[in-house]
């Protein structure tokens, strides 16, 4: 049970990440939750690690650009004890977004670095006259600040964000991938309980670096639990040591979990429990 | 043998890339080859990919970021027989340059996105007026640029930088994790001769996604190579493929990593030889 009353995400309004929130919400678990904006992901977690009230939406991996390197860096870095409760896989169509409703005035465009990237081949196609393209911290920053920005200007972001600000959609699903989706996840200060088809997801060093991490797969594969995700970061303190963080198939109170899990120990240095919850199901 | 003219890298002059670049022309191999500069990394990988005559130096991973994901979504896909030849590490270490001598009158600044983020507490202890920090295609660039701004604008690059463009030194080694190190890789059409103390760099994907990933470091284990680095990367085309890349012990000429990868031919779908080239040594 769960009686929060905050749920901060990255912002403002018409972020993809408040999309993400939305359908997070309605689970019955979250359903009086009030919305709260932030305007970076570190603060975000910041905020939801040092208030026990407020649980947190963050982006976790998208499927053109990976991993999301501020999400994943500071979850390890939590210490409260925070744990992801839910996954919400999103799909991302980027607009073209302006005061302007000519699209061949555009001559500057704004936008999250990643949203900018994912649109590359378009704006090189149809906006030949673009000079300058300014990152923000959102996508819905960029919306946002067009108000007080010439009619020069253009921001890449969602249907959302445009109809939030009441702004002209001068193109839409511009992003070069059409196929570009978004996993996010929840944070809260309880661990879901089994539904029968959870994922788990745990970070760890290995003793040995990257040659004993065969030894953890190993513990995995002879108790037939099946890997879907692995990934692995630097540990910014010496050079060539890594945190892998893997998802597998299962929940923390399964039998075969709870073996693999202690059978990992003996090849682990740093272990962080980050949650079971169910799998997310599309459409 | 090589006889290759030119050496593209990240300009313009100035840059850590271009320092790794020396230092990779150190080598009776490169030692008469011309340095010419490029604007991004997927340009200088685009420039060696089609021209016989380059090599290439591009940053591939740093100490606190990790991959660099320009570098390796980029080498997967190149179409000419280019390989690793060489790897250097260099230390990191980023000072604060102005055409101003006093510090306090710095408002803006401006470097890569990764500069700046590897500079952050330091900018909030040291620069509480900082108003805006501009992202630029690389550190020389916004030393570059300091040029034609207002003496208020100062850039996050390496002391080689301010000596270039004959600028002040505000303060030096400001990064905020000290040990701070980017690996560099050279890119050739020759695959380097064995030295006894080589890695060998490949990158895959799996038949059955991360799940059958244990099965081909299985193969690693199983014949005695030790895996240095493992890092893997959205495929771009369905959610939830990814491509591995690894670096292992040895050399594509010894007998252990020939059998080791003729046996992970069932396992894996996409595949692909990065290179064998020795192992830097630090100092």
């Amino acid at each position: 049970m769960s009686n929060k009353k905050n749920l901060v995400h990255l912002g403002p309004n018409g972020s993809y990440t408040q999309i993400a929130a939305e359908h997070i919400a309605k689970d019955s678990l979250y359903k009086d939750v009030k919305f709260v904006t932030n305007n970076s992901i570190i603060n975000v977690i910041n905020v939801v690690d040092s208030n026990d009230d407020y649980i947190a939406v963050v982006p976790i991996e998208n499927s053109i650009e990976g991993i999301v390197r501020e999400t994943i860096d500071n979850l390890i870095k939590v210490k409260s004890e925070l744990y992801i409760t839910k996954e919400v896989v999103i799909p991302i169509s980027h607009c073209l977004i302006s005061k302007n409703k000519n699209i061949s005035a555009i001559t500057k465009i704004t936008s999250m670095p990643q949203a900018l990237a994912q649109c590359q081949n378009y704006i090189a196609e149809n906006l030949p006259d673009v000079e300058e393209q300014i990152p923000t911290t959102s996508t819905s920053y960029a919306v946002q600040q067009l108000e007080t920005l010439p009619v020069c200007y253009a921001a890449i972001a969602s249907v959302k964000a445009a109809e939030i600000y009441n702004l002209n959609i001068l193109a839409k699903n511009i992003n070069d991938e059409h196929d570009n989706k978004t996993r996010f996840i929840c944070l809260d200060r309880v661990i879901t309980e089994s539904t029968g088809n959870d994922k788990t997801s745990v970070a760890f060093s290995t003793v040995n670096e990257a040659g004993s991490l065969v030894e953890v797969l190993n513990c995995f594969r002879l108790n037939g639990i099946n890997l879907s995700y692995i990934e692995s970061r630097p540990s910014k303190k010496v050079f060539g040591e890594y945190i892998f963080f893997i998802d597998f198939d299962g929940h923390i109170n399964d039998e075969n979990v709870k073996r693999t899990l202690s059978q990992i120990k003996p090849h682990v240095r740093i272990y962080k429990f980050l949650g079971s919850y169910p799998k997310f199901k599309m459409g």
